[in-house]
C-alpha cells in the first residue's frame, strides 16, 4: 500500500512531525502541506481555521494520501472532529491529542508542564485535555513567543536561546514537574537546550508519539508501505523560504517546493 | 480644526508614530486603527494590502479624520500612490517617504544602512528610494526578525536583547555607514539598545519625521487644533492585546480599545 501519508501545518513548525516519520517510518512516503500564505492560524476564528483546513484535506486526499496527520496544534484544538466528521473515509491524528496521551502515561507525580505559543496557552486545551484523562492533573503553562522565531531565524544553539530559555521556564521548574509537554511543532528543533535547563523533567515531543500512532494505524489496517519513501513539499506562499527552513528542520536537501493556489482550487 | 488625525497599521508597531505625534503635536486628536485580525501584512499581495488599506481610510474618513498617517511599511512600499488616488480628497503621508526624506537629508558620507522585517528588506524600497534621491547612495541592508517578537514580548533593555542586535548589527557597522534608518516602526522602542551598539552612526526613527510633516502640513492649510486632544484606539481582534501593548509602547493608560469589523462593514 504504497500511498503517501498526508501531514499539514500553518506553516513550517510541522517539518518536526515530517522529521519523526522520516526517522520511524522510513518506508512511508510523505505530502506535506504548509498553509504559509495564511500563516498564523493562532488569532483566527474556528470557523476560518475549519475552512481552511478542509481546502487542504481536499488538496491532500487528491495526492492520493492514505492517512493524514493535523500537525498544527491550533487546528488539533479547534476542529478535530469537525474535520473527522467532514472527512469520515480517512484516518486522521492529530498532535496535541498524541501530546496529552503521552504526557498522561509518563508522569509519576502528576504535575505537568505546557509550553506553547500565546494562543495554544491561551485556548487551555492541553490543560483541559490532560484533566478530562485524570482530573487529579496539576497543570503549569507557559506561553514562549519568541521559540518561534529564534528556531525561525536558526538560534537552535546560541547563549541568546539559553537566557530565553532560563527565563521563560523558571516559574515551571519550582513548581516541581515531572513532565514538559512541547505544545509547538517548532520547539522540538530547541529540544537540547531546553533539556539542559530542565534537568531531568520529561520532555514530551508529542512528534514523536503521533508518528507511533501513525505507525500503529497503519499496521492495522494493514497499509503499510513496502517501497522507498518518496517526500513532496508544497505551500502556499514563499516556496524558497520554505525550502531554506525545511532542509535546516530536517538536516537534509529536499528537492523542489510547489506552491498551490489553496484558495482558490479547493474552496 | 479640532478634527483628528487618523493613523493606521497592520498591527501594533504604528503606536510608536502616535507616540511621536502626541510629543510634537500635544493639541491634536488622534484616531488609531490596528489592523490585527489580519497581521502581518508583509507576506501579501499588493491587491490585498490595497483593498486591506482602503477599507481602513474608509472607517477613518467616517471618524471624520482630516489627513492620515500611514503608520505600516508595507502599506506605504505597496500603494500610497494608489490610495491616494482612491482618496484624492484627504492628505496622506506615509512614514517610510519620511524616513528616506530623513536619511537623505542628515547622511554626510552617503552610505546608508536600514534594518526591517524579512519583507521589508526583501522589497528593496528603501534601497531604491534612497537611490532615486542619490544615485550616489550606498545602502546596506539587514533583517532582524527577532526585533518585532523581542517588543511584543517586553525585552526593551535586556542582556538578550543587546546580544541579538550586536549580531545583527555587526556587518552593518563594518561598512562605515553614518546613517541607520529603523525600517520597522516597533524599531524605535530598541533605540537605546541600538545607540549603544552602533556608537555615533545617526539613528533615523521615521517616526519623527513623519510627525513634523504632518505638523507642517496641518500648519500650511490652516488645519491645526488648538484643543485638549483626545485619543481613540480601534482593532480588528484582540483589543485587551492591544490594550497592553499600546499601554508598554505610549508608557501611559489609553482607556477602551474597539474592535471593528472592518472586513465586514468597509467592503
Amino acid at each position: 500500500m504504497n500511498r503517501p501519508i498526508g501531514i499539514f501545518d500553518s506553516g513550517v513548525g510541522g517539518l518536526t512531525v515530517v522529521k519523526e516519520v522520516m526517522r520511524q517510518l522510513p518506508q512511508e512516503s510523505i505530502v506535506y502541506f504548509g498553509d504559509t500564505a495564511r500563516v498564523p492560524y493562532g488569532s483566527k476564528s474556528k470557523d476560518t481555521v475549519t475552512k481552511f483546513s478542509s481546502q487542504i484535506i481536499k488538496f491532500l486526499l487528491e495526492q492520493n494520501v492514505k492517512s493524514i496527520i493535523i500537525a498544527c496544534n491550533t487546528v488539533n484544538s479547534n476542529c478535530i472532529s469537525e474535520l473527522r466528521a467532514m472527512f469520515p473515509k480517512i484516518n486522521i491524528v492529530g498532535v496535541v491529542d498524541a501530546g496529552v496521551k503521552m504526557a498522561s502515561t509518563v508522569t509519576v507525580n502528576g504535575r505537568i508542564g505546557v509550553i506553547g505559543t500565546q494562543a495554544t496557552i491561551d485556548s487551555n486545551r492541553y490543560e483541559n485535555l490532560l484533566r478530562i484523562n485524570n482530573s487529579n492533573f496539576e497543570v503549569y503553562s507557559k506561553a514562549c513567543p519568541l521559540f518561534v522565531p529564534l528556531v525561525e531565524d536558526g538560534w537552535i544553539n546560541h547563549l541568546v536561546t539559553r537566557l530565553i530559555t532560563s527565563h521563560y521556564l523558571h516559574d515551571l521548574i519550582q513548581e516541581d514537574i515531572d513532565t514538559l509537554i512541547l505544545g509547538c511543532t517548532h520547539y522540538p528543533m530547541l529540544k537540547e537546550v531546553i533539556q539542559e535547563i530542565v534537568g531531568d523533567i520529561m520532555l514530551i515531543n508529542p512528534a514523536i508519539e503521533v508518528a507511533r500512532s501513525i505507525g500503529e494505524i497503519l499496521e492495522n489496517m494493514d497499509l503499510k508501505s513496502h517501497t522507498n519513501a518518496t517526500y513532496s513539499f508544497y505551500v502556499s506562499d514563499q516556496a524558497n523560504r520554505m525550502k531554506q527552513t525545511a532542509e535546516m528542520f530536517l538536516g537534509c536537501p529536499i528537492g523542489k517546493v510547489t506552491t498551490v493556489e489553496i484558495e482558490k482550487c479547493y474552496c
